[in-house]
């Protein structure tokens, strides 16, 4: 029986917020959506992909995948993953190139690789490469709306959960609470305890500038998407000007856009999400373009996958964990073990969804 | 009775083409979609936007209306058109930043343009600034999978039906048979009619090179997107090393991308296509960006809108006249006059589809 692709069965899911979550740019979250990619083999193997958005977008991903992607699939070989990516990127090339189109490549992706790794009879992390079997990690929400005394009691939680670096949103109508908000968590946290702001590209170049100088003080190891994506050469200026190191990436969806921001943007810290740069074959080629460029990788969100890719590799910097909780609807939430994250050890993608969690949010795109 | 949005009525048609055609890059089409929009105004007006694709994506597109961008804008004021362009943008920023955000935000902006243009009571091409009533124009189809004999009956046609600039598709297996044909259209033409070829991203650098060179020899406006629009430093090697001026934009969805091909690939004839950059919002920046680049200003597909675009510009250069036949299916198919097209002058965007012609081809999405 051969790896021919026979059927590709799409799930939608909308799954409320324990808790509504704001950014800079975002708004207010109340859901993220969870679109899902099963792949049927004719030898009988199943493998399992999936994306996930803020609340928007999540259906047109599944039509996506439904009525342009699918079609093109049945039939193939499912163990030419890399080629296949490359057919899918130009097969939806004219409405494609990013946004939508990579969330959808990307959970198919990941499927793919979801085989390829059960066949292989390996996890992830020594699939990819094997460096390590787990990852430094740290712990954010998406906090930007949370009042101060909310604020200090979520990073104490994370501290008490075991972690050892944070992040916080910045972005507040006035600097000013930006600054005395960075002052209060590093006053809670203590001088040995990794720090990190994310601006979800609220700035403009110039504020960016003075916030990196105000923040330098505080021992802040980056800041987060200072100002919009596209802006290549207002990243290389806040970089230069501000005096930090930049982190950016879960905004950019094609590894050109990472090419453009690494090699003009002069950011530190490329953050690569699997989910939205076109799977794990996608995150692979910016981890190599990071490398080649004497780069560290990161991530943004899905931490109950990216533990295993960051674990495999040799240059991973920390992974994100992430506030959407994807890794409560698997049988395997994050394990956190002496401030870094453990790789799951079975043979796969790591990420086994427990449907019966999930049955309730199951809706229609 | 106001003009808050009280309805958007989304519809997806798939038309086929009344022959098989192929590009280098797309292979060969046998549909395009027709993903129209419909807004409907608390004071009872009307108006209609759309997009098109090439066989792929327009359910997606529809999808991403009906589901992401019709909530937020039920209730809004449609005469705020641009600021509704912005808040489109962030509202799907999360999976957007082109691909299908772009389509679908270009629908949506059309539609909101019609409305504007009949409450002002003008035709676009006055109320977008009147430089013209008409605009150059010139022919091509999508004719790389033509033989030669065909190829030529087809630009033959054209010249026979008024047009004085015709343009053909490269991409061939070998860059000689490329030439071939490009001298044997030169011959046909003689040297008045003006010439341009489009490799639809098929080449290297070092091909496009190449080709440039011996293309020179036969008087070629422009040639058109090389390679992967994405290689922005490539297309200035092109422009540099080939010696003949470029063109792109069709496969360009943000203005970010515009702003980086025109200031770092050094292209001459930008193209941006109201259908995919964002409607006339979108393509209106990107020609003022050309504008102050001291560029002329050109467009792919969709004549039947793009005909009062151009018209309006003082920078126009080149109307493209797609063989998607969308304007069969409108109560005005594009007119052309002494070899230019001319602008219609009825209030709105002079766009009316003769829904009696399109019925058959409605589908779901
Ligand atoms: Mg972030
Ligand atoms: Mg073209």
């Amino acid at each position: 029986m051969s790896t021919a692709i026979v059927d590709v069965i799409t799930e939608y899911y909308r799954i409320p917020l324990p808790e509504l979550m704001g950014d800079a740019k975002h708004g207010i979250h109340t859901h993220f959506e969870l679109p899902v990619v099963k792949i049927i083999l004719e030898n009988g193997c199943e493998g399992v992909g999936y994306t996930y958005t803020g609340g928007v977008g999540g259906r047109a991903v599944c039509n996506m995948i439904e009525h342009d992607l699918k079609p093109f699939l049945i039939g193939k070989d499912a163990s030419r993953v890399e080629h296949l990516w490359e057919e899918m990127n130009w097969k939806i090339h004219y409405v494609g190139r990013g946004g939508i189109a990579s969330f959808a490549i990307s959970a198919i992706d990941i499927a793919l690789w979801d085989l390829r790794a059960k066949k292989a009879g390996e996890p992830l992390w020594k699939l990819l490469g094997g460096a390590n079997s787990s990852t430094k990690a740290y712990a954010g929400a998406i906090d930007l709306n949370f009042p101060m005394e909310k604020l200090l009691t979520n990073i104490k939680g994370y501290i008490e959960n075991g972690f050892s670096a944070v992040k916080i949103k910045l972005g507040q109508e006035r600097l000013e609470e930006d600054i005395e908000r960075v002052a209060a968590v590093r006053e809670l946290i203590g001088p040995d305890v990794v720090f990190m702001v994310d601006a979800n590209m609220k700035w403009s170049i110039e504020t960016a500038v003075k916030a990196a100088k105000q923040l330098r003080q505080f021992d802040i190891l980056w800041l987060e998407e200072p100002t919009i994506p596209e802006d290549y050469h207002g990243y290389s200026r806040i970089s230069k000007e501000g005096g930090l190191a930049i982190a950016a990436g879960e905004n950019l969806h094609t590894i050109y856009e990472f090419q453009n921001m690494i090699s003009r943007g002069n950011i530190d810290f490329p953050q690569p999400d699997a989910s939205n740069i076109g799977g794990i074959t996608g995150w692979l080629k910016v981890a190599q373009l990071a490398y080649a460029h004497n780069l560290p990788v990161c991530t943004h969100g899905m931490q109950e996958l990216h533990v295993s890719l960051m674990s495999a590799m040799p240059h991973a910097s920390y992974l994100e964990v992430h506030s959407f909780p994807i890794d409560r609807y698997t049988a395997r939430p994050l394990v956190i073990e002496n401030g870094r994250a453990v790789a799951p050890d079975e043979p796969g993608s790591g990420v086994q969804f427990r449907w019966d969690l999930l049955a309730s949010f199951k809706a229609s795109f």
